[in-house]
């Protein structure tokens, strides 16, 4: 049996998890909250299951939550989107950027992947016949390398893979960047998938630059959100794509025949949720800000030093000044003999330069984290 | 932009119960039971919510869930898997046959398909790469035609596709097709992806004939099911794929990328539903046996002929004494006339023959099903 995917094992955040769970480790590999969700999406999720909204949804998403997304954006993003054409929810932000990379990508085309690049973008490419070209981020403070991205576009570059606030990094991309990007885009005539699922997770007063707030993107973006991320419900598995007409409809064509439909009772409770409390995703910067302080204030006395994430629930931690060992083999070691669970950044390269840094997840609750910071403290 | 399916457009399905709700009229087109499933699933459902099962589940599934399906097929089929290294949970039978067919196709590949097919598969099939060959089965019984079966068969052949009880036609396969198929896939070693999602919806003293029970080509297999069908929740899209450890490791190496997971409480509804009431799919067939015939005692008078379906919750109907137009046009014009929505079997076709046949899901409430002849029967 040949593979499709020879160089895949298992996803390295279910390897981490499981090995976390084997050894009772504190997991702050896998990214998830520890906490509750708001108490309102539960009770509704119930509620809606009990009034018999248990059979298929429309394809494209419920018509109320689609409106919903477009409130949402409207009030975060001050972005006019219309729920009819351009947005499309989908079981999982996953889901939607395999579909729009195999909507894209043909036989032979290139796509350009900023590393360390999250798990899953590359081997929708390599299945839609493509190739991942890959551009490392700056060493340090893991910027985009315009100067090598320009160098990596050819005749065949036909789609940009965008993740902001990053996965692994916590870095995020400024308004100049997409400035950049556009010239590049529209020069180069390529496609933008833009990987937004930690929207809402950006610190000190930064502001999170969508592609659909900036004109020329909009017109060559799919923009990828994620309810797990914002509400909490990473098991929820409930996600939406915003894209012009055009992209949403041959998205749709593939999600249609790869998942077909979210779940409808989830639909809607999000629904619920976001028509009752619409501000909710606004206060989640200061909770997460909180988090990743609490969880650096722990180490002020370690030898482990970083620069705080500006987006997302992961920090990266440099350990250069205690080991000079892999991070893979770090990454394990602590998890069994430390009981901390982190997630290596090299295996998000394709040639991982010589960098000693670990992700460490801070959507956990404050015991953990002052826990977690206080083994990691012991090294 | 140059579409990657440029032959495909909307779902069938999508189409019909949209025009379905735009009339008013009865939906007979999509497959869904309008009727609410077991009580204990919804209050489950909000339990498990409650209780804070909310973030992801592993990957292949909630192990307690893969462990009550390895009972399901004990109990049902007498059949033995390991629910760690067979079983996948999966976010719907539709997710699990895309990412069957797209670990197995590749490039220059051809899968056998018999007409009328399910609308997923030839998509699926072409985004991998290969290319459907389409064998249409039997005139009138609907059973497969094996010698044009094994015309069909080529070097390139990697994979065939079965699906038995059939959507749309309601026949099922026999023993000893499968033992016929077991010897075409040995002699010219190919896979089987058998969409089994009907299992427990056979009629009149039939047996499903699971390919997991079938010692050869269990071993060449991957079988998908749907709680969605079993339980009534098709709004839950939750189902699973089982095949033999090397065939699923690769499943879930594509699994893992396309959605992912599935929804964590739904997983927890399922199993403890599966839990509590091993025995409950077994007393399905009974009830949609009492369905179909309800619906079918309604069409008495009427002009249309068939043959009782044979498994599935579709009935076709055959209106050549009726009208000669297409069935395409006809399954449009009753919906918007007499209002009763139905599904072209054409559709299903490479090269529609000449036939006049229209599909009709009797997983409807008494009233419903009663009303729909009582209009039929007006024609
Ligand atoms: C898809 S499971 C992992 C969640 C995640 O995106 C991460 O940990 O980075
Ligand atoms: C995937 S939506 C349609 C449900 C179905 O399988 C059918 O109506 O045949």
């Amino acid at each position: 049996l040949k593979s499709k995917l020879p160089r895949v094992g298992t996803t390295i955040f279910t390897r981490m998890s499981a090995l976390a769970q084997a050894h009772d480790a504190l997991n702050l590999s896998q990214g998830f909250p520890d906490f509750a969700p708001p108490a309102r999406l539960a009770e509704a999720l119930g509620e809606h299951a009990l009034r018999g909204h248990n059979q298929y949804a429309p394809m494209a998403g419920l018509p109320r939550l689609r409106e919903a997304i477009a409130q949402q954006l409207l009030l975060h993003r001050n972005v006019l989107v219309d729920p009819e054409t351009e947005v499309t929810v989908v079981p999982g932000a996953t889901e939607s950027i395999f579909c729009a990379i195999t909507a894209l990508v043909g036989a032979g085309d290139e796509v350009i992947v900023l590393d360390p690049v999250y798990d899953s973008y590359e081997p929708a490419i390599e299945l839609a016949g493509g190739r991942a070209v890959h551009v490392p981020l700056l060493a340090g403070s893991f910027a985009i390398n315009w100067e090598r991205v320009e160098a990596a576009i050819s005749p065949r570059t036909r789609l940009f893979m965008l993740n902001s606030p990053h996965n692994p990094c916590g870095s995020i991309v400024s308004r100049a960047d997409l400035d950049r990007l556009a010239v590049l885009a529209r020069e180069h005539n390529f496609y933008v998938c833009s990987d937004e699922v930690y929207e809402h997770l950006v610190y000190d007063g930064r502001e999170h630059c969508s592609v659909l707030a900036h004109p020329e993107l909009r017109s060559r973006s799919f923009a990828h959100f994620s309810f797990g991320k914002t509400l909490s419900v990473t098991g929820w598995k409930t996600g939406y794509c915003v894209a012009p007409p055009a992209l949403t409809a041959e998205l749709r064509k593939i999600h249609q025949y790869v998942a077909f439909v979210a779940v409808t009772p989830v639909q809607h409770a999000l629904t619920d949720f976001l028509e009752e409390q619409p501000q909710y995703p606004a206060s989640l910067a200061a909770d997460y800000q909180r988090r990743r302080d609490l969880f650096l204030s722990t180490l002020a006395g370690s030898r482990f030093s970083w620069t705080p994430a500006q987006g997302s629930y992961f920090q990266l931690l440099d350990y250069s000044q205690i080991s000079d060992e892999k991070d893979t083999v770090l990454s394990e070691h602590w998890t069994r003999e430390l009981g901390v669970a982190s997630i290596a950044v090299s295996v998000f390269y394709e040639s991982p330069p010589k960098q000693t840094v670990l992700r460490f997840c801070f959507a956990k609750s404050d015991d953990v984290l002052i826990e977690a910071g206080r083994r990691l403290c012991a090294i």
